[in-house]
Protein backbone atom coordinates (compact mmCIF):
# COMPACT_ATOMS: atom_id res chain seq x y z
CA UNK A 1 0.00 0.00 0.00
CA UNK A 2 0.95 3.41 -0.60
CA UNK A 3 2.89 5.81 2.38
CA UNK A 4 1.69 8.74 3.42
CA UNK A 5 5.04 11.21 3.45
CA UNK A 6 6.08 15.01 4.54
CA UNK A 7 8.98 16.25 2.94
CA UNK A 8 9.57 20.23 3.53
CA UNK A 9 11.78 22.79 3.87
CA UNK A 10 12.57 23.80 7.65
CA UNK A 11 14.47 26.48 8.86
CA UNK A 12 16.63 25.56 12.06
CA UNK A 13 14.61 27.77 14.14
CA UNK A 14 11.54 25.91 13.00
CA UNK A 15 9.44 28.03 9.91
CA UNK A 16 8.49 26.36 7.14
CA UNK A 17 8.06 30.09 5.45
CA UNK A 18 9.31 33.10 6.51
CA UNK A 19 6.76 36.26 7.99
CA UNK A 20 5.46 38.36 4.98
CA UNK A 21 5.42 35.84 2.27
CA UNK A 22 1.88 35.64 2.09
CA UNK A 23 -0.48 36.26 -1.40
CA UNK A 24 -1.11 40.48 -0.20
CA UNK A 25 2.79 40.85 -0.70
CA UNK A 26 3.52 38.04 -3.46
CA UNK A 27 4.96 40.87 -6.15
CA UNK A 28 6.97 42.23 -3.32
CA UNK A 29 9.61 39.61 -2.02
CA UNK A 30 11.58 42.47 -0.29
CA UNK A 31 8.94 43.09 2.07
CA UNK A 32 10.52 41.54 5.56
CA UNK A 33 12.80 40.32 3.27
CA UNK A 34 10.83 37.08 2.78
CA UNK A 35 12.47 36.65 -0.91
CA UNK A 36 15.73 36.31 -0.02
CA UNK A 37 14.71 34.02 3.18
CA UNK A 38 12.91 31.74 1.17
CA UNK A 39 15.56 31.36 -1.27
CA UNK A 40 18.39 31.07 1.95
CA UNK A 41 15.46 28.08 3.03
CA UNK A 42 14.97 25.98 -0.38
CA UNK A 43 18.84 26.84 -1.86
CA UNK A 44 19.26 23.08 -1.40
CA UNK A 45 16.85 22.64 -4.22
CA UNK A 46 16.80 25.81 -6.48
CA UNK A 47 20.30 24.58 -7.05
CA UNK A 48 19.23 21.01 -8.49
CA UNK A 49 19.25 19.90 -11.44
CA UNK A 50 16.09 18.10 -11.47
CA UNK A 51 14.56 21.47 -9.97
CA UNK A 52 15.62 23.63 -12.56
CA UNK A 53 14.29 21.50 -15.33
CA UNK A 54 10.80 20.43 -13.49
CA UNK A 55 10.40 23.99 -13.26
CA UNK A 56 11.70 25.41 -16.66
CA UNK A 57 14.47 27.18 -15.37
CA UNK A 58 16.97 26.05 -18.13
CA UNK A 59 19.46 23.51 -18.61
CA UNK A 60 22.02 23.18 -15.75
CA UNK A 61 22.45 22.78 -11.34
CA UNK A 62 23.92 20.66 -9.24
CA UNK A 63 24.14 16.58 -9.72
CA UNK A 64 24.79 14.10 -6.79
CA UNK A 65 23.12 13.11 -3.79
CA UNK A 66 20.87 15.99 -3.24
CA UNK A 67 19.82 16.04 -6.87
CA UNK A 68 19.38 12.37 -6.51
CA UNK A 69 17.23 12.40 -3.74
CA UNK A 70 14.88 15.40 -4.85
CA UNK A 71 14.17 13.20 -7.95
CA UNK A 72 13.81 9.92 -5.99
CA UNK A 73 10.93 12.18 -3.60
CA UNK A 74 9.30 13.58 -7.19
CA UNK A 75 9.32 9.99 -8.61
CA UNK A 76 7.74 8.03 -5.94
CA UNK A 77 4.68 10.59 -5.19
CA UNK A 78 1.57 9.43 -6.89
CA UNK A 79 -0.87 11.61 -5.75
CA UNK A 80 -0.02 15.54 -3.82
CA UNK A 81 -2.21 17.05 -1.18
CA UNK A 82 -2.19 20.84 -0.63
CA UNK A 83 -4.05 23.61 1.43
CA UNK A 84 -5.20 26.41 -0.15
CA UNK A 85 -2.75 29.26 0.85
CA UNK A 86 -0.35 26.86 -1.29
CA UNK A 87 -2.03 26.28 -3.77
CA UNK A 88 -2.72 30.24 -4.51
CA UNK A 89 0.75 31.03 -4.29
CA UNK A 90 1.62 28.62 -6.66
CA UNK A 91 -1.17 29.36 -9.04
CA UNK A 92 0.56 32.23 -9.00
CA UNK A 93 3.77 31.23 -9.62
CA UNK A 94 4.05 27.93 -11.48
CA UNK A 95 4.67 27.03 -14.86
CA UNK A 96 1.82 26.17 -17.34
CA UNK A 97 3.10 22.87 -16.64
CA UNK A 98 2.41 22.66 -12.90
CA UNK A 99 5.96 20.36 -11.26
CA UNK A 100 3.76 17.96 -9.90
CA UNK A 101 2.33 15.68 -12.71
CA UNK A 102 -0.05 14.08 -10.27
CA UNK A 103 -3.05 14.48 -9.24
CA UNK A 104 -3.07 16.78 -6.54
CA UNK A 105 -5.54 17.43 -4.06
CA UNK A 106 -6.60 21.02 -2.80
CA UNK A 107 -8.40 21.63 0.76
CA UNK A 108 -10.39 24.69 0.16
CA UNK A 109 -14.03 25.62 0.51
CA UNK A 110 -14.78 27.03 -3.04
CA UNK A 111 -16.13 25.15 -5.26
CA UNK A 112 -14.58 24.69 -8.66
CA UNK A 113 -14.29 22.26 -11.67
CA UNK A 114 -10.72 20.26 -11.68
CA UNK A 115 -7.41 22.00 -13.36
CA UNK A 116 -6.16 20.20 -15.84
CA UNK A 117 -2.34 21.33 -16.76
CA UNK A 118 -0.26 19.87 -19.18
CA UNK A 119 2.44 17.47 -18.40
CA UNK A 120 -0.33 15.33 -15.93
CA UNK A 121 -1.16 17.70 -12.90
CA UNK A 122 -4.24 17.70 -12.41
CA UNK A 123 -5.93 19.60 -9.52
CA UNK A 124 -9.17 18.33 -7.41
CA UNK A 125 -10.85 21.20 -5.14
CA UNK A 126 -11.75 19.24 -2.02
CA UNK A 127 -14.30 20.46 0.26
CA UNK A 128 -15.70 17.71 2.34
CA UNK A 129 -12.61 17.78 4.52
CA UNK A 130 -8.67 15.99 5.22
CA UNK A 131 -10.36 12.48 5.36
CA UNK A 132 -11.87 12.93 1.87
CA UNK A 133 -8.39 14.55 0.68
CA UNK A 134 -6.32 11.44 2.08
CA UNK A 135 -9.03 8.66 0.84
CA UNK A 136 -9.35 10.19 -3.11
CA UNK A 137 -5.24 10.69 -3.03
CA UNK A 138 -4.72 7.40 -1.81
CA UNK A 139 -6.95 5.71 -4.55
CA UNK A 140 -5.41 7.99 -7.21
CA UNK A 141 -1.71 6.84 -5.83
CA UNK A 142 -1.89 3.49 -6.88
CA UNK A 143 1.20 1.87 -5.55
CA UNK A 144 2.54 4.80 -5.48
CA UNK A 145 3.13 7.28 -2.13
CA UNK A 146 1.00 10.61 -1.03
CA UNK A 147 2.78 13.73 -0.53
CA UNK A 148 1.36 16.39 1.81
CA UNK A 149 2.86 19.06 0.29
CA UNK A 150 1.64 21.83 2.67
CA UNK A 151 1.59 24.54 3.89
CA UNK A 152 2.14 23.98 7.90
CA UNK A 153 -1.43 23.96 8.96
CA UNK A 154 -2.36 21.30 6.29
CA UNK A 155 1.02 18.93 7.44
CA UNK A 156 -0.35 19.25 11.13
CA UNK A 157 -3.73 18.21 10.34
CA UNK A 158 -2.41 15.16 9.24
CA UNK A 159 0.11 14.66 11.95
CA UNK A 160 -2.77 14.77 14.59
CA UNK A 161 -4.13 12.31 12.52
CA UNK A 162 -1.51 9.93 13.13
CA UNK A 163 -1.41 9.24 9.10
CA UNK A 164 2.03 10.25 8.36
CA UNK A 165 4.70 7.64 8.05
CA UNK A 166 7.71 9.47 6.93
CA UNK A 167 8.90 12.92 7.60
CA UNK A 168 11.67 14.42 5.58
CA UNK A 169 12.83 17.23 6.32
CA UNK A 170 15.38 19.61 4.75
CA UNK A 171 16.96 21.58 8.16
CA UNK A 172 18.75 24.70 6.74
CA UNK A 173 21.11 26.56 8.60
CA UNK A 174 18.87 29.75 8.64
CA UNK A 175 17.46 31.72 11.16
CA UNK A 176 13.99 33.44 10.19
CA UNK A 177 12.73 35.18 14.18
CA UNK A 178 9.16 34.80 12.50
CA UNK A 179 6.82 32.99 10.10
CA UNK A 180 4.98 30.28 9.97
CA UNK A 181 6.07 27.26 12.12
CA UNK A 182 5.89 23.88 11.29
CA UNK A 183 5.45 22.22 14.61
CA UNK A 184 2.33 23.81 16.05
CA UNK A 185 -0.69 22.57 17.70
CA UNK A 186 0.32 19.35 18.39
CA UNK A 187 -2.03 16.90 19.89
CA UNK A 188 -0.91 15.09 23.00
CA UNK A 189 0.50 12.59 23.03
CA UNK A 190 1.67 13.16 18.98
CA UNK A 191 3.13 10.54 16.92
CA UNK A 192 6.35 8.79 17.51
CA UNK A 193 9.01 9.03 15.01
CA UNK A 194 12.65 7.26 14.87
CA UNK A 195 15.21 8.41 13.16
CA UNK A 196 16.09 6.43 9.50
CA UNK A 197 18.64 8.35 7.87
CA UNK A 198 20.43 11.33 7.75
CA UNK A 199 22.19 13.39 4.49
CA UNK A 200 24.64 15.76 5.34
CA UNK A 201 24.21 18.58 2.30
CA UNK A 202 26.21 21.25 1.82
CA UNK A 203 23.12 23.67 2.26
CA UNK A 204 20.58 21.47 4.39
CA UNK A 205 21.13 18.53 6.44
CA UNK A 206 18.40 16.43 5.21
CA UNK A 207 16.40 13.89 7.99
CA UNK A 208 14.57 11.24 7.57
CA UNK A 209 12.52 10.15 10.03
CA UNK A 210 10.11 7.13 10.59
CA UNK A 211 6.81 6.22 12.28
CA UNK A 212 7.27 3.85 14.82
CA UNK B 1 41.05 33.60 22.08
CA UNK B 2 38.42 31.32 23.56
CA UNK B 3 35.33 30.61 21.46
CA UNK B 4 31.65 31.09 22.98
CA UNK B 5 29.27 28.03 22.21
CA UNK B 6 25.71 26.22 22.64
CA UNK B 7 25.26 22.54 23.26
CA UNK B 8 22.22 21.57 23.85
CA UNK B 9 19.59 18.42 23.57
CA UNK B 10 16.63 19.73 20.98
CA UNK B 11 13.33 17.75 20.33
CA UNK B 12 12.44 18.10 16.69
CA UNK B 13 9.47 20.57 17.10
CA UNK B 14 12.34 22.83 18.55
CA UNK B 15 11.69 22.60 22.81
CA UNK B 16 14.39 22.66 25.11
CA UNK B 17 12.44 21.65 27.68
CA UNK B 18 9.28 19.79 28.36
CA UNK B 19 6.16 21.54 29.53
CA UNK B 20 6.10 21.03 34.02
CA UNK B 21 9.88 20.72 33.77
CA UNK B 22 9.91 23.45 36.73
CA UNK B 23 11.02 23.19 40.31
CA UNK B 24 7.08 23.33 41.06
CA UNK B 25 7.10 19.79 39.53
CA UNK B 26 10.88 18.52 40.40
CA UNK B 27 9.72 15.88 43.14
CA UNK B 28 6.84 14.41 40.11
CA UNK B 29 8.33 13.66 37.23
CA UNK B 30 5.10 12.14 35.72
CA UNK B 31 3.89 15.32 35.69
CA UNK B 32 2.48 16.34 32.38
CA UNK B 33 5.17 13.29 31.98
CA UNK B 34 8.21 15.68 31.87
CA UNK B 35 10.43 13.01 33.12
CA UNK B 36 9.90 10.50 30.53
CA UNK B 37 9.85 13.14 27.20
CA UNK B 38 12.93 14.49 29.51
CA UNK B 39 14.74 11.60 29.23
CA UNK B 40 13.91 10.47 25.53
CA UNK B 41 15.00 14.06 24.62
CA UNK B 42 18.88 13.88 26.74
CA UNK B 43 18.70 9.56 26.02
CA UNK B 44 21.71 10.10 23.35
CA UNK B 45 23.77 11.59 26.66
CA UNK B 46 22.64 9.92 29.54
CA UNK B 47 23.40 6.42 27.60
CA UNK B 48 27.19 7.75 27.19
CA UNK B 49 29.98 6.26 29.38
CA UNK B 50 30.99 9.85 29.76
CA UNK B 51 28.09 10.90 31.63
CA UNK B 52 27.33 8.33 33.62
CA UNK B 53 31.18 8.63 35.07
CA UNK B 54 30.56 12.59 34.98
CA UNK B 55 27.46 12.45 37.23
CA UNK B 56 28.52 9.26 39.24
CA UNK B 57 26.00 6.80 38.11
CA UNK B 58 28.58 4.35 38.23
CA UNK B 59 30.87 2.17 35.68
CA UNK B 60 28.96 1.33 32.27
CA UNK B 61 27.88 3.38 29.17
CA UNK B 62 28.28 3.38 25.52
CA UNK B 63 31.70 4.16 24.14
CA UNK B 64 31.94 5.78 20.68
CA UNK B 65 31.86 8.83 18.35
CA UNK B 66 28.94 10.59 20.94
CA UNK B 67 30.30 9.79 24.21
CA UNK B 68 33.82 10.98 22.22
CA UNK B 69 32.32 13.72 20.99
CA UNK B 70 30.54 14.79 24.81
CA UNK B 71 34.43 14.25 26.44
CA UNK B 72 35.34 16.45 23.98
CA UNK B 73 32.91 19.11 24.50
CA UNK B 74 33.68 18.94 28.22
CA UNK B 75 37.20 18.87 28.01
CA UNK B 76 36.92 22.43 25.96
CA UNK B 77 34.73 24.63 28.10
CA UNK B 78 36.89 26.87 30.57
CA UNK B 79 33.77 28.29 32.24
CA UNK B 80 30.24 28.04 32.23
CA UNK B 81 27.40 30.40 31.76
CA UNK B 82 23.36 29.63 33.34
CA UNK B 83 20.40 31.07 33.99
CA UNK B 84 18.61 30.85 37.71
CA UNK B 85 16.70 28.55 36.69
CA UNK B 86 18.37 25.93 35.43
CA UNK B 87 20.71 26.27 38.16
CA UNK B 88 18.24 25.85 40.64
CA UNK B 89 16.94 22.81 39.10
CA UNK B 90 20.88 21.56 38.79
CA UNK B 91 20.98 22.50 42.51
CA UNK B 92 18.72 20.21 43.42
CA UNK B 93 19.73 16.88 41.32
CA UNK B 94 23.23 17.46 40.97
CA UNK B 95 25.63 15.47 43.14
CA UNK B 96 27.78 17.30 45.73
CA UNK B 97 30.68 17.32 43.16
CA UNK B 98 28.91 19.35 40.63
CA UNK B 99 29.88 17.96 36.96
CA UNK B 100 30.93 20.98 35.43
CA UNK B 101 34.60 20.95 36.73
CA UNK B 102 34.81 24.82 36.43
CA UNK B 103 33.78 28.33 37.25
CA UNK B 104 30.33 28.77 36.28
CA UNK B 105 28.73 32.02 36.29
CA UNK B 106 25.29 32.27 37.25
CA UNK B 107 22.62 35.32 35.95
CA UNK B 108 20.77 35.83 38.74
CA UNK B 109 19.43 38.86 40.79
CA UNK B 110 19.95 36.48 44.08
CA UNK B 111 23.07 38.01 46.10
CA UNK B 112 25.09 35.12 47.30
CA UNK B 113 28.74 34.36 47.74
CA UNK B 114 30.39 31.77 45.46
CA UNK B 115 29.48 28.31 46.42
CA UNK B 116 32.08 26.11 46.00
CA UNK B 117 32.02 22.54 45.24
CA UNK B 118 34.69 19.55 45.31
CA UNK B 119 36.15 18.25 42.05
CA UNK B 120 36.61 22.26 41.05
CA UNK B 121 33.14 23.56 40.16
CA UNK B 122 32.30 27.00 42.04
CA UNK B 123 29.23 28.66 41.36
CA UNK B 124 29.55 32.53 40.89
CA UNK B 125 26.23 34.71 41.41
CA UNK B 126 26.10 37.33 38.97
CA UNK B 127 23.77 40.52 39.25
CA UNK B 128 24.78 42.65 36.73
CA UNK B 129 24.15 41.45 33.90
CA UNK B 130 24.89 38.95 31.01
CA UNK B 131 27.65 41.15 29.48
CA UNK B 132 29.32 41.16 32.41
CA UNK B 133 28.88 37.25 33.32
CA UNK B 134 30.23 36.74 29.66
CA UNK B 135 33.51 39.00 30.28
CA UNK B 136 34.38 37.01 33.50
CA UNK B 137 33.55 33.86 32.25
CA UNK B 138 36.19 34.79 29.21
CA UNK B 139 38.22 36.01 31.74
CA UNK B 140 38.50 32.36 34.15
CA UNK B 141 38.43 30.43 30.45
CA UNK B 142 41.91 31.36 29.50
CA UNK B 143 42.70 29.53 26.29
CA UNK B 144 39.39 27.08 27.12
CA UNK B 145 36.15 27.72 25.83
CA UNK B 146 32.74 29.40 27.08
CA UNK B 147 29.92 27.94 27.29
CA UNK B 148 26.23 29.11 27.39
CA UNK B 149 24.73 26.14 29.17
CA UNK B 150 21.04 27.56 29.28
CA UNK B 151 18.20 28.11 29.38
CA UNK B 152 16.20 29.25 26.62
CA UNK B 153 15.76 32.42 27.41
CA UNK B 154 19.69 32.68 28.52
CA UNK B 155 20.90 31.32 25.16
CA UNK B 156 18.34 33.84 23.16
CA UNK B 157 20.07 37.20 25.16
CA UNK B 158 23.81 35.70 23.68
CA UNK B 159 22.03 34.82 20.12
CA UNK B 160 20.97 38.27 20.21
CA UNK B 161 24.11 40.05 21.14
CA UNK B 162 26.26 38.03 18.28
CA UNK B 163 28.80 36.39 20.43
CA UNK B 164 27.37 32.72 20.13
CA UNK B 165 29.98 31.48 17.38
CA UNK B 166 29.31 27.97 17.85
CA UNK B 167 25.82 26.08 17.70
CA UNK B 168 26.10 22.52 18.88
CA UNK B 169 22.42 21.05 18.44
CA UNK B 170 21.43 16.88 19.40
CA UNK B 171 18.28 17.22 17.63
CA UNK B 172 16.17 13.87 19.35
CA UNK B 173 13.88 12.40 17.20
CA UNK B 174 10.85 13.46 19.45
CA UNK B 175 7.85 15.75 19.99
CA UNK B 176 7.05 17.34 22.89
CA UNK B 177 4.30 19.43 21.48
CA UNK B 178 4.78 22.17 24.04
CA UNK B 179 7.55 23.62 26.76
CA UNK B 180 10.62 25.80 26.33
CA UNK B 181 11.37 26.73 22.86
CA UNK B 182 14.81 27.74 22.39
CA UNK B 183 14.42 29.69 18.95
CA UNK B 184 12.25 32.60 20.11
CA UNK B 185 12.15 36.35 20.92
CA UNK B 186 15.43 36.16 17.97
CA UNK B 187 16.04 40.05 16.76
CA UNK B 188 15.78 40.95 13.67
CA UNK B 189 18.60 40.23 11.18
CA UNK B 190 19.23 36.92 13.62
CA UNK B 191 22.59 35.41 13.83
CA UNK B 192 23.99 33.58 10.39
CA UNK B 193 25.42 30.48 10.59
CA UNK B 194 26.66 27.91 8.29
CA UNK B 195 26.14 23.60 8.76
CA UNK B 196 30.08 22.89 9.82
CA UNK B 197 29.53 18.98 10.62
CA UNK B 198 26.77 16.08 11.27
CA UNK B 199 26.98 13.10 13.37
CA UNK B 200 24.36 10.80 12.62
CA UNK B 201 23.55 9.08 15.98
CA UNK B 202 21.20 6.54 16.53
CA UNK B 203 19.32 8.60 19.51
CA UNK B 204 19.67 12.10 18.16
CA UNK B 205 21.53 13.40 15.17
CA UNK B 206 24.45 15.98 16.28
CA UNK B 207 23.94 19.87 14.02
CA UNK B 208 26.92 21.94 14.06
CA UNK B 209 27.21 25.07 13.19
CA UNK B 210 29.33 27.73 13.20
CA UNK B 211 28.82 31.60 12.96
CA UNK B 212 29.58 33.21 9.18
Amino acid sequence: MSKVFVNIGLSLDGYMAPEGMTMEHWGTPEYKNWGAKWGALMRWMINTQYFRENLKFGPGGETGPVNDMVRNTMERIGANIMGKRMFEQGEASWPEEAPFHTPVYVLTHEKREPWVRPGGTTFYFINDGVESALKQAREAAGARDVRISGGANVIQQYLNMGVVEELEIALAPVLFGSGRRLFENLREPGPQFRIDNVLDGPAATHLRYVRQ
